[in-house]
């Protein structure tokens, strides 16, 4: 066995300060710890604090300075002390979540400059102080009662689903909710309908869950469920976005609707419904939810509150089937992986006290003009490359490029030019990809913004904005 | 295919709120929306909640009020409408994480009554109003960097371990860190040492993820490194609790140390260091974490926040080698299990404004008085029963029972009496367990109530307290 020599005490504590001191954690002119405070947390004499203060000080590391304690010396720059202090150059890996500001057109995200920030702080500021204990040791892991109760009544209400607040977990987000399904659901090897294109992040987890993908293609119609069922029919689940397929934005239609639920019944194979953005729809009527048409329960409902409130409280949920509560209940239990219990319940009081309805109310009609707005400016500049679906709904355009162009690469330009556009083609598991582009338009304001940022991305596209007369841009509804 | 017969849009809108009242999420009283307020939501024709709304009155649903708005009637009972509204009897199950207030002896919980609550608050407070724009959107997937900061700070300066902010990931918890490990370095089938007995939801969680448990046994000087060595030699991990050891509360010594380093230098294993709860130590000084003796870089350190501030926090981190940065990074951002930023930038001033430190050490002082307490009164009445160990540190008691006693028979008894006393024999993997009580001493607050609980645990033992002259109950350690 190596000999591991351990230093005196004293020693030890003279190397953590200056180590702390030369990674730039404690900075030249911070106090630290009087020689008594710092005895007692250690638990150590304070002969060898004090034998530790006096070399760092004799080393001009410290700075005594009698009854006002103790600091770093004013004076010092930071100096490694071994390789193990050396600054790391670590390498460099792009966060996609990097707690950086979004970008213009950045995909699946409210409008930030519309969120009532003065009143949510209000609720929460309440919250604090009048529910902090409500929970404060383990928190109820299948979310808190209020909110489940608030999501039930939503669901009832808004989107027809009759369920009990017993069916409904709280969780932190779609990920979340696929990791609760497939822990409890998935077995390894099962078959998955997923549409393609397709939610990809979605078609990862499921991937590394053991899922083996099935690519069922996606027409005007939505996810063609007549093409999965003659390919696959004995597959364990379908992972449906029915309101606006993510990307296409397209309505899954009533016949597709009935197809599915009927192939599931018969299958007794399990439906994932993403409800994601169900709230924006700019015209016409909503079709019910897959859950509402759901006579044998073989539906899995899922909603967030990312795109209606904000991503960063990451409070999302599930609906289960009755049969299914106690499994749920059994893993979320296993999982611990509770959200902040304050945001739910400001949440909570947020939809009882009716400002969610007038906030989704007021979004709605901010993103059909911001929508516009963007809509307008590409029509001016970019009619003769780019032609923009016409979608009831969502948060995103999708502005078709010819089969020549190269999707990617435009996003790739964009991307280093500050613009997160991206390209529908990445959103394909299949060869036979399309070309285009997906805008997020939600944080696009006023139309100066919206021309500028078509400017930009009009240069990056490479051509010059010619207008052709011929040419009805909002017309490509497919 | 059957046709599933959708019904009118108004019957549907009436059917909704029908099974919203019969199933109490609208109660007698409750307002409903209004006739336009409801329409925009749905994108539906006034004309269609108006009929909707006539029926649901004219059947004594909903009472209209004129200018004062539509109420559900007060007069209603919630009414059944069928099979899928009925009032569910569920199955049931015992939560762990229930949000329901602990209950006496609870193991691994801070001291509800001391926490700083209205210091927290006003930090809480201002950065809710200062800090709330801080990643709002999707915060950072490493964990908030004010944070990171400060806990390499205190890791420096209490633990001796020497790291970089970039080293460190916030995580919601112990088991979010295993899972991090887990999903980028361990291949199903990897062979893992665990402590026995040790904390059994870890090892669940490990095994769930594919890893080959084996049980190395534990002494008075910790895992028993050795008898791994001897047995499962190419481990890819051992997981450890060396500061006091889970269950057992005893110190990994330092030749176990160097062992184990010196073991996983050589298999060019991983060491996963749980050092749930080194602040709290009473007597004696404590040894140097094992991530401060890792001149390797194959220890993997994880702290957490449940103990020493409050588990709803779901506040941990996770210090990794700085080759395994990278890595780590990518998995963090795709998994998105993000933290609550309002606790990270919270606990971030916590500490930074030098709270925490006078935090530990008072529920340092605190709870050596608490677990002096409850040994007294554990010696007063139940010493010919018990044997309580020695040990140095941590928040529970362990009162060895006699082989021949059944530690899990009397946890039953004793939950039911409201005790959540915890069975030793529980915590082991192997046959040959060692019988005894686990008892959190944390939230014992006065002689009075130490005396109260055991007595209740006494009548649940089942024995009359009779003082015998001749034991020593403090000198059981073994």
């Amino acid at each position: 066995m190596t000999d591991v020599v351990v230093p005196a005490l004293y020693r030890q504590i003279y190397m953590r300060f200056r180590a702390s001191i030369a990674e730039g954690l404690l900075k030249p002119g911070d106090r630290v710890p009087s020689i008594r405070a710092l005895a007692s947390e250690l638990n150590l004499a304070r002969g060898t604090i004090e034998s530790a203060y006096q070399l760092l000080i004799s080393e001009g590391y410290l700075l005594s300075r009698g009854a006002a304690g103790t600091i770093v010396s004013p004076a010092i720059k930071a100096v490694p002390m071994s390789s193990k202090s050396q600054p790391v150059s670590l390498p460099q890996y792009s966060l996609v979540h990097s707690g950086e500001p979004p970008q213009p057109f950045q995909m699946g995200l409210p409008a930030l400059d519309a969120f009532p920030r003065k009143l949510w702080n209000r609720i929460a500021s309440y919250e604090l102080r009048h529910s902090f204990w409500d929970g404060a040791v383990y928190p109820d892991a299948r979310g808190h009662s209020s909110l489940r109760r608030a999501v039930a009544g939503y669901l009832g209400v808004s989107r027809g689903i009759s369920c009990t607040p017993e069916q409904i977990f709280i969780v932190a987000g779609y990920r979340a909710a696929l990791d609760l399904i497939s822990r409890t659901l998935l077995q390894p090897g099962d078959s998955c309908w997923v549409e393609d294109p397709g939610y990809f992040a979605a078609h990862d987890f499921l991937r590394e869950a053991g899922a083996t993908l099935v690519p069922v293609p996606v027409d005007s119609d939505g996810m063609v469920v007549e093409a999965g069922v003659e390919h696959v029919p004995d597959a364990r689940f379908a992972v449906v976005t029915p309101t606006h397929q993510s990307p296409l934005c397209v309505a899954l239609s009533m016949p597709r609707r009935q197809a599915l639920l009927e192939w599931a019944n018969h299958q007794q194979s399990w439906i994932i419904e993403d409800d994601y953005d169900s709230e924006y729809r700019y015209h016409g009527r909503p079709l019910p939810a897959l859950k509402s048409l759901d006579t044998q329960d073989r539906v899995l409902y899922c909603g967030t509150f990312s795109k209606v409130l904000l991503p960063s409280l990451r409070l999302a949920y599930l609906v289960v089937p009755e049969k299914l509560v106690l499994r749920f209940t059994e893993l979320a239990d296993k999982m611990q992986s509770h959200c902040p219990q304050l945001w739910q319940v400001t949440t909570a009081k947020f939809i009882e006290q009716g400002h969610f309805g007038r906030h989704l109310k007021k979004m709605r009609n901010l993103y059909a003009h911001r929508r516009q707005l963007l809509v307008d400016a590409l029509s001016a500049k970019l009619e003769h490359r780019l032609s923009v679906d016409h979608q009831v709904g969502g948060m995103h355009l999708l502005a078709r490029l010819a089969k020549s162009e190269d999707d990617r690469g435009i996003c790739i330009r964009a991307k280093r030019a500050g613009l997160r556009v991206e390209a529908l083609s990445k959103w394909y598991l299949k060869e036979r990809s399309e070309h285009g582009l997906l805008l997020g338009f939600t944080n696009v304001v006023d139309k100066e913004q919206a021309s500028e940022l078509v400017e930009r991305l009009a240069q990056i596209i490479g051509s010059q904005p010619e207008r052709r007369n011929d040419t009805v841009l909002y017309d490509a509804c497919r």
